[in-house]
């Protein structure tokens, strides 16, 4: 199966969650919106000047020009941040600051280069401004009631200046899920722990909580299990039903493989969705989705598990909060060396990033994927499509960053 | 002056701060390294296996086909997670899973699906395997005393994983910066206040926050200060001492732009080192050094603000906490209208990106810069190079992400 059906297949039978929580707009950064945001008032709600100089009636200014300059009468000055308490009316002219508000009777504001004070009273116009020069008018930043954001909106940092200007200090986000993390396998031993012979250290649990952590959600690492279906199971069982989310990261043996796919079909219905992907490295994954949640089987080696996590857990973990799918950081790059690939599969090959004559080039790290110094010393991944017998070298490719 | 320029005088009066902090390496994601990492011990510290199969000595299989097989005796099971118990001797084979040590003797690995079962004794290998085949080697991960991951480099997923490998799991790091924000002006009120006419809710706070949060460091807001000499020194001053990086963002007149520079260069030497900068939006930019530390007076509107914070505070950060600049998300999107700019001068217009027939397309978002929703409604930047006079309609073009 094509990991796009793979995926498509595993979404058809899961919901966003309608859960959500009422956090402050000063700390949803990244956060995802889950109700749809209108302007409470327009902004600004005053006409406000853009430049430092005189607010006029534009008709005034009409004709005029160095060698005939409009004369205005200066009737007073707009303090910043009060209502203009000053009125213009026909051949007068108010001393304005950017930002302040635009005085009654005023439509337009002559900027102070092309002014010139004749005496206190009295100022030239050098040149004519047309009406609404130089202003920013009622709801020209946002109108009432037009739409700030919508629902499924990933919040940026200038999306929060957004609602500060509204005034919208309080708003109602999709809550950041619990990943449960399972590590398996008779041969793994914490990171903190020394190895006897034959043994090595959990290496997925780190690199998944921090793909989790860094996908907005919240890791939930539930230790290292041996190659037992009961010890598996057990702990499964205990895992799906404390998180939102479980990720499973098998053995690589097909005894221990086939074990965890039965031990997550145990965990509800429908179950087992998809087990085995057209994909290289990953193709030994299993989706599946016990009442309502999604479960992943995750091949054992770590560069799999990583591929498999981008293009399998990322994008439901943004579709469970309601998001859009989240972009990636890319670059073009020549490709160095072609790469091989069988039609019918998509391969993910990771590349180091080399700057040669000023041209960027991709440099594939042929590494065995059960390597964790492949992912260490690449800077992205090259994707192979699904229907290309490969890539030829000098290719010019997209490359995924890390 | 260029904008690379004033970032570069900004840098020749700073040096990377020479505090680091201890963390756990599970806490470490995004985080600089302080320290240069070296491997402790070869990686793996056994060979193992990458396959399910039968530990042999390759030589026992030179010449093996189906029509002639060779047959070697099994001698043992290799258990996942010890030591290989068994020995392998000549014309002899033990099962071994994916993972497992190589038994002492054997070389190589058979995997299992060219191999058949004769007898519970005796396998048959229908293929010859070279010595080192489906084996991954001491130290072919990584090799003891080989360089990790070097100082200044900004920890990812797989770099947490590659840590717990080799059982780091404490590391030195770059400190999180605390950067103080004062947003000024008599017109500004915090978010949660109801302005009265001629006041606007403060904009830049949040977003500069954000932007602080988004580099992985801590913002200090420091509250609105108003359009006093007495009081914005006061607070910078304040905000000085207690952070390690300041940015003020300023009112828009020209008048306290002024003050803002004036208070900037009265918290120490070398003072002021840029005022004004090639830009658009964001020319009244001021850069300074205060006894080793940075200050930043960054234009009071909003779009201004936020393009100023990228081109000189991101940078600043990842130089000070001794990184590399950090990549930006970018894409190549097709321009919809042409750009406009004065040759001399760097550009940098929002834009928002639709598809149209397959293709994406940047439509210039031609807000005032002025309006935060300019920055709201548009998906990244383009920007137009200090020597070209613009960008015509239709060149493809690199769009940072926002």
């Amino acid at each position: 199966m094509a990991p796009a059906d793979a995926l498509k297949r595993l979404h058809e039978r899961l919901a966003p969650l309608d859960r959500a929580e009422r956090i402050s707009a000063s700390r949803a950064l990244g956060r995802v919106l889950a109700e749809d945001l209108l302007a409470p008032h327009d902004l600004p709600d005053f006409p406000r000047s853009t430049m430092d100089g005189f607010a006029v009636r534009a008709a005034d200014t009409f004709g005029a020009s160095e060698a005939l300059p409009a004369y205005l009468t200066v009737v007073g000055e707009v303090a910043m941040g009060t209502a203009a308490a000053v009125q213009v009316r026909s051949a007068e002219a108010a001393r304005i600051a950017t930002g302040g508000m635009l005085p009654p009777g005023a439509d337009a504001v002559v900027m102070v280069e092309l002014t010139q004070d004749v005496d206190e009273r009295t100022v030239e116009v050098l040149r004519p401004v047309a009406p609404g020069e130089n202003v920013i008018q009622v709801g020209e930043d946002i109108r009432r009631g037009s739409a700030v954001l919508p629902r499924g909106h990933t919040l940026r940092a200038q999306d929060l200046g957004g609602l500060a200007s509204l005034g919208i200090v309080e708003i109602t986000v999709a809550p950041r899920l619990s990943v449960g993390i399972i590590s398996g396998g008779d041969e793994i031993v914490a990171p903190d722990a020394t190895p006897s012979p034959g043994q090595i250290r959990d290496i997925n649990t780190s690199t998944l909580a921090a793909l989790v952590e860094q996908a907005g959600h919240v890791p939930v690492p539930l230790g290292i299990v041996p190659d037992r279906y009961d010890a598996l199971a057990e702990a499964a069982r205990r895992g799906f039903t404390a998180t939102d989310v479980l990720i499973l990261s098998a053995g690589s043996s097909v005894s221990t493989r086939d074990m965890t796919a039965e031990v997550i079909a145990s965990l509800g219905t429908p179950g087992v969705l998809v087990h085995g992907v057209s994909l290289r490295p990953g193709k030994p994954t299993v989706l599946a989705v016990a009442d309502g949640k999604p479960i992943f089987g995750l091949p054992g080696n770590p560069v799999s598990c990583m591929v498999t996590f981008d293009l399998f857990v990322t994008p439901t973990l943004a579709y469970l909060t309601g998001a859009g799918r989240p972009a990636r950081r890319t670059t073009a790059a020549r490709l160095a060396h072609g790469i091989a690939s069988a039609a019918g599969r998509e391969d993910y090959v990771q590349v180091r990033l080399e700057e040669r004559d000023g041209e960027r080039w991709a440099v594939p790290v042929f590494g065995k994927s059960n390597l964790i110094y492949t992912l260490v010393h690449a800077d992205g991944m090259v994707k192979v499509e699904l229907d290309d017998g490969g890539l030829p070298e000098g290719a010019i490719v997209p490359v995924v960053l890390f």
